[in-house]
């Protein structure tokens, strides 16, 4: 597996898993009716933020990450990510591989830490994969999710000093 | 005292103060140097964000607050506001008017909660008010926010559910 930044001509391998997991509007805050064009848009940063790809040696799409500052001025130190893995292709350490190329990513931005906004406790894999990558649970806000199964549940802040 | 609707008229009453609380960088996770133009966009926000002006009986704005959904998705019943208040015309309570009239309209709005997430821990009056208000400090980010005079302070995320 080769992590590298995406190109518009990635776009294409990505949407399909993308939308299937917005779709499901279990494990992250954006609409889930959200349009091709708005979720491109959302999810090809330009500069200073950044998006790669997680592939095979085939060229295969495996899963996708975003990264970038996550506030303004005086705490524009912190950065955010975000995480989409083709379920096609779970279970081969992807999300561990691009989480870690965050890490990686922002350290050498120069960034003091990462923040993840709304990680949505009953989303159990990736809370253990982030706590096992150094991040915190650092508050749960309250019925902060409306999960389409299980109705309010927790949405979780966490935090990685670098 | 009253708090109205912000229109495009009010802008040029609004910006000489929120431009000298940006400029302090002392409060805000803004860039300091932030254009008229930026902050005008980023301030006066179409529906379903709200812009106020809290205003004396002569006209003069004292203070202003915008609110906005904070997330999108399965997390857009938390609201998230900021306000500004002209320092020339501080100690008459317009924070805490600004703040009440903020709680009201998110609870018409069918918001479940409001979510400030990026509080200065220095800046101590704001969030005495925003405790006496019925907002908990969920979480402090340790070194969250760089204060141009006290270097690395903490960055509260504060809560209210509605």
């Amino acid at each position: 597996m080769q992590i590298r930044a995406a190109s518009e001509a990635d776009w294409p391998s990505i949407w399909p898993f993308l939308r299937e997991i917005v779709r499901a509007g279990e494990t992250y805050t954006y609409e889930r009716d959200l349009s091709e064009e708005d979720a491109r848009s959302m999810w090809m940063l330009p500069s200073p933020g950044r998006t790669v790809v997680a592939v095979e040696e085939d060229g295969t799409v495996l899963g996708t990450a975003k990264m970038n500052p996550n506030h303004m001025g005086g705490a524009s130190h912190i950065a955010s990510a975000s995480f989409m893995v083709d379920a096609a292709h779970g279970g081969r350490g992807t999300g561990r591989a691009l989480g870690e190329h965050v890490i990686d990513w922002a350290r050498e931005q120069g960034y003091r830490a990462i923040q993840f906004n709304a990680v949505v406790e009953t989303n159990s894999r990736a809370v253990a994969l982030w706590q096992s990558l150094g991040f915190e649970i650092m508050t749960t806000l309250p019925e902060g999710f409306r999960h389409p199964t299980q109705g309010f549940v927790g949405l979780h802040i966490m935090y990685r000093r670098l």
